[in-house]
């Protein structure tokens, strides 16, 4: 098993309590009432279940050297004890994306819609897991499952951040995006 | 099933006779006879197969838009009919090279090492396909396996090719690789 490996599990039981589900762009995912993460894969999907998502975590694919060297001095890891509220997002690129040359891809990532700097402003209030699915074994429905916790207080910065994200060029390259907001409880 | 996924399997039996196998770097691959190459993974191991890898082409992870037209311009697909000769190289790099940022493994791997620079003076002599691996569901021995063929007349601009490689900055994070060549009779 690749030891980079998460399971997303979204069912009716799991230490996660959903709060919200929203369907941004694309078609809907069933709406669960709580969620479980496992790191490798699920051996049997627990009963309850309504999907499992799958992604792993892997090298950095934008970001430079100096952008890394402000992230690491401010980023902290997921599962702060403070940081009682979370998200789970995933999304899909388009085919158009995934077709871009690097530097194209890099040009609107950061150049033009400053994904890093943007996330910057939020650290280390907001703490994130990214993980990819594209090369997996599976046929995966997203691209990327994206992890987030942050305390109670700032939750009106996690709205910003994803506010600002989704209202930048990159974004016209989504074509599935759900966001689902849980409580540990 | 993730439809960009291949599986290379060494085996007994196969539509591509293995004529050299060479371990180049670190822990060898048991000696084959024959290779086969499958769309999608196996569903079950075909009786006298010593290993199977596993693979999925991707999005280009260091080509720029230039780059990529001038490769446009003059690769050709695998499986030609002259294209009688071949080589599958699995390798894997090093923990030091996934550490690094995107620019700086793309300095290393263009800027310095000239990888796509090298590979375009051999085309299209040399067709090639490459399959990664680093993000797939199970835990994989190598990071990238690359497929080649040729026509025997090109049998020597090939060994420029992969010497050139070899000796380039970029080679030096290489902590695995296995070279095996095959004939389509």
């Amino acid at each position: 098993m690749n030891p980079r490996l998460y399971s997303f599990i979204g069912g009716d039981t799991g230490p996660l309590a959903v709060i919200a589900c929203k369907t941004l762009i694309g078609e809907p995912l069933p709406v669960v009432s709580h969620l479980e993460i496992q790191q490798g894969d699920v051996a049997t999907v627990p009963h309850g279940a309504q999907w499992v998502l799958h992604g792993a975590t892997a090298n950095v694919r934008y970001t430079t050297s100096a952008e890394r060297a402000q992230l690491e001095a401010r980023q902290v890891a997921l599962g702060r004890p403070e940081a009682t509220y979370g998200a789970l997002i995933p999304i899909r690129k388009s085919a158009a994306w995934w077709a871009l040359a690097q530097d194209e891809r890099r040009a609107i990532f950061e150049e033009r819609s400053r994904h890093t700097t943007v996330g910057l402003k939020y650290l280390p209030a907001i703490a994130r897991r990214l993980h990819h699915r594209r090369d997996l074994s599976t046929a995966e429905p997203f691209d990327f499952v994206t992890l987030f916790d942050y305390p109670e207080t700032d939750a009106s910065a996690f709205e910003d951040l994803v506010a600002a994200l989704r209202d930048s060029e990159e974004w016209k390259f989504v074509e599935r995006e759900v966001d689902i907001r849980f409580e540990r409880r």
